[in-house]
């Protein structure tokens, strides 16, 4: 099937969105686009977390308990390496270390990130292409008062707890955009891209920072349509509304809609946000954002597609 | 507690007489010098086979139903591991991935094999002593009918199936000996060492390949002593046997001892090889060498020591 839709996501929170266009296209018509910046090394292996969370979230191996890993996890693994002494803060679990260490042995042995994601993805018969924005390094630093912190220092380690003064995306200058990515992007076939509620600071931002990424949506012939991440002044999940703050900027779906300036065709927020709208200089539509369970991720999916739907025909 | 005893051993027979012998001495009277040559990279992991067994049979850890690796293990990761397409002969469990992991990221930050299996001998609680031979890397190369094969694919994943017509150890000659194995052959606390029922060809000839061992095993002032790994023509386990009959070697006690010729004091043989005891030109002494439990590990343990503490009073 070809593909029709293309996500830009992050981690959890744009996997769920992810997971509705999943549930209400054909197998095969989603692929989704993810950040690496969140990637890093640790005790020697190559973690892509928001790629992970992509593959078992669509591959319905995520675990919905904790909102983060592979369901059905165990933690013997973690327990042996506390015992040890090692480092375990990040945690990996024992079906988890499978992608981490097959991943670092062949992307040691010189494979590309997109190629051992598209194996992984079809070991767990995932239709749905996933796709990391770059094969090559971007890591994404964040800059607190108290020092630059390496993302997942910041988000794991120190519970997103420090101040930011700023967030950077070092080797993104010199990365190279997901050739796949950005040939859908240039493809008649497609329908809509659709910017998930990601973090856009911590978790759009980094594909946007690649050279190629933002030329490729902004001349995109498909409507690009972005949902907020904020309802009601407030991030779902994560630190979104707290580092709007931190940056001085106004916590508003507004402040997004206007981050996303000359990328996007439309833009999504919630009901509870329905006075915001009139702020707004391009086609919104308002729609239930949060997502609890499949129905409302469907629901939200079904409503994106249609106002892309909607702008085409306009 | 100053050691009085060093065993040199390679896996699981091995590690049998020197839990009996951590058993009858006092807590850090024993050294254990174990084989390296085993050690191969598998997955990106720096994976030390007789090592490990070494450190998890003396620390209680070890997975007395398999016979290998740990014990209470799970297998989560090896079934995910499968499910990505990855190599899976060589299993890995859960619990036992930690020291394969802390070890890679150890080794790669330039720290010493001796150094991190130290540490890890002290977060198991371990009183006793767990050396590797070497620091430097010795691969066991098993040449055989079918080619060249490296022990793990030799052992595990043929088992032990193709014909051997040779065995050498790479990187042997500019491998330097354990500096505190060494050490320890020329203290005068030294009450014995003990080789233990390990194969000679494969689990302690890489130990004697490596620079510095014979001669300080033939210069020591204490009791060598070899405990024959062979019970009435067959091994009780591994392919011992089956080796000495591929090289031509006559398959008896005799051979054994003759093969350590040079090195050790005194050989120790099962009573059931007690006609073959007149074929050895040193001292031997007759025990029961079958380790079921831990009383036959004992007491094969205190029979070597007082063998040793015999042949000093001569």
């Amino acid at each position: 099937m070809t593909v029709s839709v293309l996500a830009l996501s992050g981690g959890i929170g744009g996997a769920k969105l992810a997971l509705g266009l999943q549930a209400v296209l054909n197998p095969g018509e989603l692929a989704v686009a993810v950040n690496t910046g969140d990637d890093f090394e640790h005790l020697g292996l190559a973690i892509c977390p928001d790629v992970d969370t992509a593959l078992y979230t669509l591959a319905g191996l995520s675990n919905t308990e904790l909102g983060w890993g592979r369901g059905e996890e165990s933690w013997n693994f973690m327990t042996e390496l506390e015992r040890l002494g090692a480092e375990s803060w990040f945690r990996l679990g024992d079906k988890d270390l499978a992608v981490h260490i097959e991943r670092t042995r062949r992307l040691a042995a010189g494979e590309t990130l997109t190629r051992i994601i598209e194996d992984f993805a079809k070991q767990f018969a995932l239709a749905t292409r996933v796709l990391p924005m770059s094969d090559d390094p971007v890591r994404t630093l964040v800059e607190t008062e108290t020092g630059v912190l390496s993302f997942q220092e910041y988000f794991v380690r120190l519970r997103c707890a420090p101040q930011v003064k700023g967030i950077r995306f070092e080797g993104a200058a010199s990365a190279r955009a997901s050739a796949a990515a950005i040939a859908l992007l240039g493809a008649e076939s497609l329908r809509a891209v659709v910017i998930c509620p990601s973090n856009p600071y911590l978790s759009v931002d980094p594909i946007l920072s690649v050279p190629g990424w933002r030329s490729a949506l902004a001349s995109c012939a498909a409507p690009v349509i972005a949902v907020s991440p904020l309802i009601a002044g407030e991030a779902v999940k994560g630190p979104t509304a707290k580092i709007m703050r931190e940056l001085a900027l106004e916590v508003s779906p507004a402040t997004v809609a206007r981050h996303y300036a000359g990328l996007i065709d439309g833009f999504v927020l919630d009901h509870a946000d329905a006075a915001i709208a009139r702020e707004i200089d391009i086609p919104v539509r308002l729609a239930r954002t949060l997502m609890r369970n499949t129905e409302h991720k469907k629901r939200l999916a079904e409503e994106v597609l249609g106002f892309a739907d909607f702008l085409i025909r306009r």
